[in-house]
């Protein structure tokens, strides 16, 4: 596997390191300059020619520099003739911008899309896009990875005998469901309602929660205000106490601070796709470098990748028809 | 408005033809040949030079030939220095492969749009995408439009006291909601649960519907299966009779006589996207061809074609946070 | 020869299999859905990544879908990281549709050679196009092959003696002249005059055929509509039978039926580009299999596919001066 | 019409004044400078900004010096805000090379259009081009004239009661027929024999001659070589003297020479796409400045240019079939 | 002049409210928002259709979130079916990276150029590129204006009697030149010696400055650590005071304490392509923002843009030879 | 490296040949046909399927046949499914048509960068470009290679204890600078000053010359004129005898013949990256067939090409900063 260079931008060089040790390999070394005209520019520090390349930046912020950077780092891969050049990105954050919901918006997720590949990106391998069809977003082919079953391991170490899964809303039921299946349990969602042009509330919990106690799931954690207001909903509902789970757990603004101390609340799982809060030792995180170096291996020896999922995603099985036949 | 031409592929002519009435000018015509070898080509019958030209062709069965005569016209548009070509494609049916949920299989909303884009599209004009996110997969600018409001206008004809408005799926729940809003009316909806690999039912009722008179929404109808599954649902949680409304109705294979004779639907409410089934006369059409004339004449004028849906559309309205700020 | 994956599209998997067993593997499983609205949808159910992927398709009827079944098998193909994507397409049917010879209309031959390549087409290997110049449509490497050595073989082995080759027109004469080299004959063919608008009549033949025994060769036989009006005025002009060879035996409409019982058509020989008809059994098909295997083993391992036509294809060998110099 | 501006590189300024002179406008100035190193720099000397620029230029020798002067003011012309550029190619040299016809060759009629595109330019107008198929290589809008109703009105003036229409080849066959229905004459070709691999020869003639008066069409007379062999097989077969007649009148190497002082020989006619040989005060030119001054005309008002060829070509007319429907 | 619509990003208001009010037109609002993960979004709040649209952003810090806005800004337009997109970039501050002088390093210049075009800018209007082969990065046409005129003007106002124009390098001494030549004033340069391999000091000034008032000429200036260095070396020259001037006015980190203090700097000029430093009422800014208005005010109207700095920029006057012909 | 395959056009043949004999491989053959149109068509010798292709050719005199050659044998070697096609093309003469200096002029050298990624080049090796940011008008790969050390070499033979390394104007003085470094001599420079619209002299000599024997090193030296210039003023600052390098000896026009018979100049050395003068036997030239060979060689081995000019070019070299931090 030596001729494999990964990269890593200042996102997350944690995670790159341990996806690099996962591979047998060292993280090959850059460097990023930020000029006075706060202009950044990029040196590969390792020969790229007839090399793939693999660049590790999620997009977290501060974003746009990540992105730049990302971009900037592409760039330099092509033009040191690399044989192909990798983006891989545990995070999308722009994927939230997937559709015209308004007049005359931009739609980020396609827009970056499309930057990637301008700036020379021949493959992304990312987890957990916040809508599937942004997949379609790209014009290369796209990994796109689940951290399903490495959430699913935490609980399976659990007593479960109580317990139900719980999507804050409609749009993840369908990820709830999945999640649910793999542990074996019901699955309830939390419906939310549109009081003013402003304000969104949820209104009502769809499924029988009285009693137990709730395992709830979501792509992402940014502030927790929904959490939070799910948590008020199921305790009206009958549930005194839940697990939270996700797989990007940004935390922003007052999110470590409200989760941390909210009473029902006793444990709060993500992944490693974006880096930790410094100030928060009980986070439980499991790591997905496991997963994207396991990837990562496959790509390179052209083995599948979908079968890395066997029996956790069905988006990784056949196809099952969306209109009657 | 002399310097617009507008053709109709051999899809849905009546359409175009009562697009062109609202416009005030003559439907031009074109010449599709079909050469023994089942190649087909296309002659456009009218100059188009430095005109702006548009193409109406929903994507009805048989489809694949009724893509590629639209491909064929949009090409010989081009080729005859047409000044622009739209393609108004009202039902676009190949919105539903958006995403890649299962391995190795196509993404047919994407290619085909990609595929218009290299025949020479210059702006799509659509109605009622199966999801948003499809909209981004264009890389040329779309103009969604929306039926909810002519199929509202339907309801308001009507005594609504004792109405609720209820979606197949969580999927379309969003716009059940837009609907119910439209009209007043509270809102409910199925919840589908996979039994089995091959097997998706309606398991629950999430919402009150007990003694209601439901108001069924679907974006579209083909085989009318969910639907009969749906009312069967209903029933057991206490509804009598439905009213079933949707924009793109197909009606394929035994819908017709499935829903016709169904003992607890009292009407069937749909638009003319795509041509109506020969032998329904009961069946309701809400022509959508004036929306589409107006869009086309706003186009042409340079006006805003999000004003069209203004109190409509929330997605034609200032933009609403998904993530909070 | 691992790393070559080969699917065939539904237009004629036996052509694809026989493919495969000349080339010592097994041809990889594919599944086309076609949903209840029409459209298709193709999974391949074989690993693409990092492998040469081949995809056999010829364009017969119904040619639409075949066509967009092609386009969705490149697409999946791309999309699951295939490292190159080829099309072997034996009869590239729209390649009759090569030049404007009207206002206004499409260039079907160039359209679909944009379509191929927009869905990820990185080779096409094929066999006769209808005009050399069709080559030039592809933005990609073409491996354009023939089947003039096959067809040759099988007359090789007849008492030539008294047979002259006959063109049915003169834009087939240049490949009949090097048809009738391969066989050491003389060579002659059909004038055709434009009667009426609507009318074009063969009204004469040039080279001296009385007393002959013909071998008509054309490129594609569809309705045979224009065999027998050449079989007509051979006859005026002295030649009692006739034996009638093609390259692609599409043989549509009424083709078997007036071939067949034709009273001085003693055979019909053509290849196997395309399904022959269910229901001739004299039909005598040329496989051209073994050449297609060849010319893939060939691409793949780096070596010339031109040498495979030495002495048979002039186009094969050094450049003839089109202008003096 | 002011807001045409009109160039000429300096392959044929005086076509380009006359062109200009049928416009009613001034043709515009620009700048070609050749550096010591060879090399050419282009400055455009009027305003193009939101104009419709045309550029004239025949691709005659030096034909790669006139072919990248030309791309150097389409480039020019679209850094300086150009709203379109439009290269008016009297004659495209390079549609000679149309075809694969021996291993590993360039197809020049395809790169050249390539290359234009690269450029910059939008549109094509040419004349006669040496295949139709040659049109499709364009992606952009070509608009095809032809100069066989100038060339017939030459004819019309004469007594043709004895005259056949011969064409020197069978590839120029079509064309020929068509301008002997202009005529009202019968059509008569040579049909050429490849002796040994570098030499062609002309057989026979077929149609019958005997005695008449030859009108010789061929597109393009480079050395005329091919016309003088022709000469004598004519005469063989019973031809006394011959018009010859072409729309681009090349006349290299010893062209001029052979014609002039050829006995049979009565008179040249050709047209200006080309400049006229310095010393040939006999040949007969038909200006073909006032159609492409009537093709710029029409594509700037939004004319149909097809009307422009009504009963004289029927590229420009409803499509013929050319399968069996 | 209606249908001109501009927009600001949030990089420099004031500006693109000045270049609106000198084209008599008000600049149209949108919105930009921030998520809570960081991502952008941007809505424009006027309709766009069939219009000009021109989007004012300098590239100035927080640089990347500028970029970043700009991009999304003209992704709307695009997306909202603009005539034209034009971004108006008075700043290009990537300008700076625009060669490979390391190895694997990006050239960020070229990308954010290609990024812009991928956005679906159509024209880009800037000012004093810090190389004029930038010009060349872009596909698009650039309008590149001078500031020189502007500075110009500043000058003549004063009593220039023993003024003399100094340069800081080599590298803006051509500039320098055309600036004196401007002023009617000689011309000198400071000299840069590498010491070693990370510091770079002003060795020498070439030009005789003894005595004399020096007005010290730069393109931009951020940290002004070069000036500073610069006036060492005047002062050891025998220059005793000086005044400086920079087209684009960064002072960026101890820029202002610096030049504001230095005993030697009578005065500072600058014009207003980027935001100035809050806290220097005494710097003298010459707005460009008449500049900018006349450009977009002759490209709306299809003048020349050129013509606005004739005797000003050789750049827009007829070409000098760069090789001996 | 048996799937190395080198071809070369016409332009500098025996440059190709050392090359190849450096690699130890033949030359590969290929045959340019002129036709009597002037148009050239190209046909390639040997296999190129799956092969790296290289094509030497310098852009010198007939500049525009030469780089059409190299366009259609890129044209070919794509068309013949060659693994990749890489230009070495060691004289890139349009280099100097760099910028817009003027109102609506060609920029030649981003103009043929985009010609040859359209003709199918996926990579570039060439030699001291006039600007380094012309670099970047390419979007493949380029490897941009000095001869610094080759000519300095030259010199570290010599006396070298009154010498001074003199650079004809600012633009290059940067590079003389590093010259004199790696000779560890002081530089000088000439400053050009613009008499008039038309006539640039030099005026002064920057740095002291006087009693030196000056070693002046220019990039290009076409007719020599500058360098005579240059030597009159030497030698009114006390230079007697002067030594003359350059990388791209074009010596066009009376460059042979004045630079000769100068009786100030000692010695002119270049290199081989164009064909040497016919007729000057004391010309000192130094072969850079080696660094290309080596070049390709490290390419195709995948091993780094900067490290090739460790010590010798900065530009290989970590990044300086350009801008303060």
């Amino acid at each position: 596997m030596s001729d494999i260079v990964v990269f890593s931008g200042s996102a997350h060089r944690s995670l790159a390191e341990e996806i690099c040790s996962h591979l047998g390999i060292a993280l090959s070394r850059s460097e990023t300059t930020r000029f006075s005209n706060d202009c950044l520019q990029v040196q590969l520090l390792a020969n790229c020619r007839q090399r793939d390349v693999y660049i590790v930046q999620p997009l977290v912020p501060p974003t746009q520099d990540h992105l730049m950077e990302l971009l900037l780092m592409v760039d330099a891969a092509r033009g040191a003739s690399a044989a192909s050049v990798t983006v891989v990105i545990p995070h999308y954050a722009y994927a939230r911008s997937d559709k015209k919901d308004a007049s005359r918006i931009s739609i980020g997720g396609k827009l970056v899309a499309d930057l990637l590949a301008t700036a020379g990106v021949g493959r992304v391998v990312t987890m957990t896009l916040h809508a599937p069809q942004v997949h379609g977003f790209f014009s290369v082919p796209v990994d796109h990875l689940t951290a399903l079953g490495e959430l699913a391991d935490h609980y399976r170490a659990q007593d479960l005998s109580n317990a139900i899964v719980v999507s804050p809303d409609f749009g993840n039921a369908k990820t709830a469901s999945q999640f649910a299946r793999l542990l074996g349990l019901p699955v309830a969602a939390g419906s939310k309602q549109r009081k003013a042009d402003d304000k969104v509330v949820i209104d009502t919990i769809v499924g029988d929660v009285a009693g137990k106690r709730a395992i709830v799931l979501d792509d992402e954690i940014a502030t927790g205000g929904s959490i939070i207001e799910l948590m008020d909903k199921l305790k009206e509902f009958g549930v005194t106490e839940a697990s939270v789970a996700c797989t990007h757990g940004l935390f922003a603004g007052k999110a470590v601070e409200r989760l941390r101390s909210h009473p029902a609340i006793t444990e709060v799982v993500t992944t490693d796709t974006v880096p930790a809060p410094a100030d928060w030792p009980e986070l439980k995180i499991r790591s997905v470098a496991p997963l994207f170096a396991e990837a990562i291996a496959r790509i390179h020896a052209g083995e599948s990748v979908s079968s890395l999922f066997d029996g956790v995603d069905p988006a990784h099985a056949p196809p099952q028809p969306k209109l009657p036949l």
